[in-house]
């Protein structure tokens, strides 16, 4: 483990070695077979994700973390049914996930647990050397942002941000369509998260997406703690499944980077009016403030020029869009409407559907993968996900998305929260690679394998 | 005239008398039959209003003042065609519009000139106690925004911004449903000005929008003046088509006011983009340096909480939007799209095509007047713009789009472009109506004949 370490921190300072060293062999054990997985968190997403591996022959469960006995003995049963062999169990109290990252039988960890812990869990696996996975969002604060860098930075252990809408089939044709220059010199972005969580946030305390109005200790799955997050935090809090797709467009940390964010929040009334609608009369919960705004618009500028515009907005009933646009100098794509226009191609001023287009510019990789990724969840997107991590693991190499992806991506959190609370003011991005962005090399989405 | 100055300016300081003062009769000439109408430029613009004037029994054109001696020439053959009397002619410079103003056989003015004279003319308009149409953007600059106010307050002089887009068949019927409450709560609004207008901003010098990359002296039409601001301002510079909807939706400075706004500009390539696209090789044109961000996004936030998203995107190729979001505790309306959803009525989480909404919704003036509005231009817009000015004059009472509409508006261009300046810094907004907003009564657009 010495030498890797040592080699690791030598390329480290050297620059952006690291992330290019291709074929380096995984951990300790120099003939690895089947890469050994440790499950941290057993809920429904974590779940996902492991029906996901069930499905791979070149990976074993070994090890699963839940504090939920309920998750652990449905993971079990599942494993069982698989005719898989019993992994080890941990979940005695808050902290046994160490004890499952101290295990010699463990190569890689799937973090699947609330926002909370996705940091300091992260954190502990790569000074574990266990290849991390995490899931979405990455950190809750700025230090947090920084943990994530300067922890992998320090073991030169990888981690690998679990954002599965890059691998959305129109995301992946849009990205190949950018890298083909189809939409010449791109200019400005939009994206975000627009979905109805009311019947996340809150339920009955016996049904995860249920009736209800319950959260926090009265309230079950989701609604026990990410509700937690809407009532005191004003600022975007789920940035990822919007940036992660835009920044990967346009080379964030690779040629690239965030340079600063405005962010401003509308009023908050949807969660209350939700709670109004569907309580009995003089509920306490009806009293509460929410402080997170309904509808919060954060404007990033990039050192290339571009402009990012992402939402937030999941307090308001309406239907679920991501709000994706990729606009240059030769035309634009607009996820709502489904529409393209590239000057020159589409009849002038008028709209094509975007049908044609993606099916033109599909990914190799959904070409390749499709119809096995369409068995997977979240319409193909979780099996491109978990696939890019098993291989990235395999030769334990910088995933596509990596830790200083994850921490500019989650500082719009905090970032947000800031410029909300004065007014609008902009706030700059720290530059999480030290500098280094203007020499990483651009991953290459298109022609790698996953 | 002595004594309507005394009695306006007694009610101006009394506080919002002028608005709402029902049936005065009109300026000197107590049994006003047809409105005289001068008009102020007769460009293209100016041409389609005269095109609706002569519509109508209730005006007669009796001046007209453009300094391009074909404009004039055009305008003149057109009201003989139409067996009109010859008006009297204006334009031998700049400043001849004034000898218009002086004339006593005027009661209004319809103003139809480039941007920069926009609020010089109005103000001078109300000087000479003619009631005053102006065409958007009403202001460039904070300083003129200022000026329409207080030249209204001083002369007591009603301006009417032309802001045709607030006339739109799908903006009025939403915004019906918005005064019937079927949003619910109003918390988030979106719209903008997303034109590609490189075939507008540069021509060949012979033809308004045809080939080639001149402009200024050597350009025509819109390209003589409009393109002067794209090299020179990073700014949102036409800000009304997006904004005035909106403004009517959410009350604004009628219980309701802007506060603040912060605007982010995307690189400028576009222009620059088109013109090597479409010039010779080494046409000086192409070493501009244009200053207008291709998209600009600014985000203002109201005294009621709503946040507005205000997009300015003309410079590269794209169909055009304006790009209209309403969205309430119940629902929202999307232009893009042209979808509706809302809770309770359409299915969970699925959109209904807005058609049957906007029909239910039907605004009772495009019941009254829409077949009559089609033969007009801008999809009927027009007709009814000018319906409600010469309404709003023959009483001379205050318009649905006044002098504050118009200062607040405009400001956008100013303040946009000193955010953008300081990296999105927030800007506020003047109080306009110097505290009255608290008490001004909302215009009634539902009800109101015009």
């Amino acid at each position: 483990m010495n030498s890797r370490r040592n080699f690791i921190k030598k390329t480290t300072i050297a620059g952006a070695g690291i992330s290019l060293l291709p074929g380096f062999t995984f951990g300790m054990n120099q003939s690895v077979d089947k890469l050994k997985i440790g499950m941290i968190g057993v809920g429904l997403r974590g779940t996902n994700h492991l029906n996901n591996l069930l499905l791979r022959d070149d990976v074993l469960i070994t090890a699963i973390c839940d504090i939920d006995p309920k998750r652990i003995s449905l993971t079990l049963d599942a494993l069982d049914k698989a005719g898989l062999k019993k992994p080890e169990v941990f979940g005695n109290n808050d902290f046994d996930y160490r004890n499952l990252l101290n295990l010699k039988a463990v190569d890689a960890v799937v973090i699947s647990t609330p926002w909370l812990w996705h940091t300091r869990m992260a954190k502990d696996a790569m000074l574990a050397g266990k290849y991390t996975g995490l899931e979405v969002s990455a950190a809750n604060t700025m230090e947090e942002c920084w943990d994530l860098v300067n922890t992998h930075e320090q073991t030169g252990t990888h981690l690998m941000l679990l954002e599965n809408v890059n691998y959305r089939r129109d995301i992946m044709a849009v990205l190949n369509m950018v890298k083909q220059n189809v939409f010449g010199e791109t200019v400005h972005f939009r994206c975000g998260y627009q979905h109805d969580l009311r019947h996340v946030k809150f339920n009955d305390g016996k049904t995860a997406y249920g009736k209800g109005v319950e959260f926090g200790d009265k309230g079950i799955s989701e609604s026990k703690w990410r509700t937690q997050h809407s009532l005191l935090r004003n600022a975007d809090v789920y940035p990822t499944h919007g940036i992660g797709p835009i920044a990967a467009m346009c080379n964030i940390n690779r040629g690239n980077r965030f340079m600063s964010l405005t962010s401003n929040a509308s009023k908050a009334v949807g969660l209350h009016d939700y709670i109004v609608k569907n309580a009995v009369e003089n509920h306490p919960n009806a009293k509460l403030k929410f402080k997170q705004g309904d509808v919060i618009t954060s404007t990033i500028e990039t050192t290339n020029g571009e402009t990012i515009i992402v939402t937030h907005d999941c307090n308001l009933p309406r239907p679920y869009s991501l709000g994706f646009r990729v606009q240059g100098t030769n035309g634009l794509w607009e996820d709502d409407g489904n529409r393209i226009y590239i000057e020159g191609k589409s009849d002038p001023h008028q709209w094509d559907t975007a049908d044609d287009w993606l099916k033109k510019y599909d990914h190799p990789l959904w070409e390749k993968y499709g119809e096995l990724a369409s068995e997977s969840g979240h319409g193909g997107m979780d099996f491109f996900v978990i696939h890019a991590f098993i291989e990235s693991a395999k030769l334990n190499i910088a995933p596509p998305m990596d830790a200083y992806d994850a921490a500019a991506w989650s500082a719009i959190t905090p970032l947000s929260e800031l410029s909300i609370e004065n007014n609008g003011e902009p706030q700059d991005f720290p530059d999480f690679t030290r500098g280094n962005w203007i020499n990483r090399k651009s991953y290459n989405w298109i022609k790698d394998s996953y």
